[in-house]
């Protein structure tokens, strides 16, 4: 991507336009006034028209969005579902499996989503187990360490594919060889790459993918995005069901037989409407080329870094993903969020809860994320790593 | 509410700037513009100052709305949770009663909202019984017959109740005396309540109470609210779980003390911000008079809609809610909700699949739906019992 072509993305941005340098687009990346103008006239039209009566439009709006999310993951639309949270889509589909029984194994690495984590504690309350694959030399999950764990106890691998609290790129790609060869079902925490990295969910082979919608795809807040493999669908019993579902047929409510019986009848299409803008225009750039934007500006931010004494960084892996973690020497990570946000400066800071068991056995309490997107321009590289010098002990 | 007081909120009101008469309030009624304008400014908040970072006001607007929704129901602030579909409310306080056992028995009225019954499926799944409580010669659910039901196995009283197919409006406390008397939890679906008629959840003694946003409460689609008896909590295993609604301690994940552990982290407090707005509106608009003013402006129209031949009207029950179930001789029910929007007058029509017990019970496949609103004036009535008039065969 030429200097000209970002110089573009940030044009059509308002908060490029509003002296914000932003480097959080892992906590939620900053949409183009074409998205926020979508979600509105869908907002307005409501307004005008009746709320149902434009549903009509925004159906269109949503299955515009579902096309879009198809051809970002190379799935059918028909395997898309959405949802208002990417821990409210991961935790239907997980409770779906279900019911869990004693002696049930879940094996995750050691990096995973703190609220995966949670939610299978209703799964280990009827007696399951969740257990750590061991991670390789460089940090990341290991698939050989993995195929030693396998038996007929494991009802699901589910791996979170870039965590949140650093750099790390799990080979997703390779666990998934593990699974498929075993027939043991799937799960990708997507949340980090869809709209970072290319997604191809037949390379993966994963039974089933979530996303957020407003980290680096550039949707609204409020949506998220749910992959279930069409074959997949029957092993999938939804505890929560509606009459959009389960459509009400001569037999009593039939679940549907695609991923939206997944979904509600109600959601906010506006939003829908954003998120497919937003997926439109991430294919329109193509994901290649975002990630190779990424990987340059992260890499030259990691290099910056490197020069700053006092700065310790915490990127696990080899080729490393566009969320950098570090600390700084005398800084509390959310004090220092807070002082560079003083100075307009936008970054991240989380804690240990967001991957737990990988921050406890790292020995980290919190760490700083810088996180990038192809809209980072030179300017902005200068005035995070100047401001981040200047506040060195 | 003088006929001054209804033109004042027809001007703050969009959808009744735009020549549209509207009677699909139970479908999702209009917004006024305050509420759209308090959804867009978070919106642009969020692409100005980066999503994460306007999250900071956004949640300041959440617990506004949080208190108002307390405020309209009678409850501590710290009851209420917020979802992006009732359906989705409902369905997690459903499931955390679980795990249902063989026997299990759920006691619902014949009008159970079509949603809930898909949801129950899982119970039934599990070996749990869903039956009816009979009705007394009005149609409405009978409390001496509930009474005489209950035993040891009943685990839940699940009422709709004001049911989505007319305009029976259950005797809710009534059936809460029963339920409380007898110690057994009892649910309330009171999507087409909140807003209408005057919800007191301490008089109903209820453990869990969920509406919509978009309806009588005039907040934007894809939001709900859940209620839930701070004394109940403990009852309730939720099994979808986040940072959020289960924050990380030293043992753990712990789930909230509060009704929030139905919440997730990620939510448009855009959204909330406009229902937020809606929920202030209604408390200062005060709901009695919201009611008396629904009351009035309903029994008009049905005495209407009996001296035009060919009409027949489908409400059960003595004292009738805004919701006016009806068919025209010679029209199918989605045909004339068509053809009246053609003329730009907004009606809704329903299947079987809302109330499936009830409609079968009374032989109905479908039925046209008028629902009203204080919005609505004598305008209003007029072009749509002339409309109606016309179109008789």
């Amino acid at each position: 991507m030429s200097p000209l072509h970002v110089q573009q993305l940030r044009d059509e941005t308002p908060g490029c336009q509003s002296g914000i340098v932003h480097f959080n687009h892992a906590g939620a990346s900053l949409p183009s006034q074409a998205t926020l103008d979508a979600i509105i006239e869908q907002l307005q039209r409501e307004a005008r028209d009746g709320p149902m009566e434009a549903g009509e439009h925004g159906a269109v709006q949503v299955e515009k969005a579902r096309r879009a999310a198809g051809q970002l993951l190379n799935a059918p639309a028909a395997s898309i579902a959405f949802a208002s949270s990417g821990s409210s889509a991961w935790s239907l589909a997980f409770q779906a499996l279900g019911p869990w029984q004693p002696g049930d194994r879940i094996l995750v690495g050691r990096h995973e989503w703190g609220g995966n984590l949670a939610s299978m504690q209703v799964a280990v309350q009827a007696g399951a187990r969740v257990e750590v694959i061991p991670c390789d030399a460089t940090g990341a999950v290991c698939p050989l360490a993995l195929e030693s764990m396998i038996d007929a106890r494991v009802k699901l691998i589910d791996l979170t594919w870039l965590p949140a609290n650093g750099g790390l790129i799990n080979p997703a790609q390779a666990i998934g060889e593990v699974a498929k060869r075993h027939g043991i079902p799937y799960f990708i925490d997507a949340g980090q790459a869809v709209g970072q990295i290319p997604v191809d969910v037949q390379a993966l082979h994963c039974d089933v993918l979530k996303s957020a919608g407003r980290k680096h795809v550039r949707g609204p807040r409020g949506t998220a995005l749910l992959y279930v493999r069409p074959d997949f669908l029957q092993h999938l019993n939804p505890a929560q069901r509606d009459v959009f579902s389960a459509p009400w047929t001569a037999d009593g409510f039939d679940l549907r037989n695609d991923a939206r019986r997944f979904e509600t009848s109600e959601a906010s299409f506006a939003l829908l409407a954003g998120l497919g803008n937003a997926l439109q225009e991430m294919n329109q750039l193509g994901i290649q080329q975002v990630w190779e934007k990424i990987s340059q500006t992260s890499e030259r931010i990691r290099e910056g870094l490197r020069q700053i004494p006092g700065i310790t960084l915490h990127d696990l892996g080899t080729h490393q993903s566009g969320l950098i973690a570090f600390n700084l020497a005398g800084w509390d990570a959310f004090e220092l969020k807070r002082r560079l946000g003083v100075q307009r400066i936008n970054i991240g800071a989380n804690g240990v809860a967001y991957t737990p068991w990988d921050m406890q056995a790292r020995g980290l309490a919190s760490i700083a994320r810088i996180s990038v997107s192809p809209l980072n321009n030179d300017e902005d590289i200068e005035r995070l790593l100047t401001a981040l010098k200047a506040l060195r002990a």
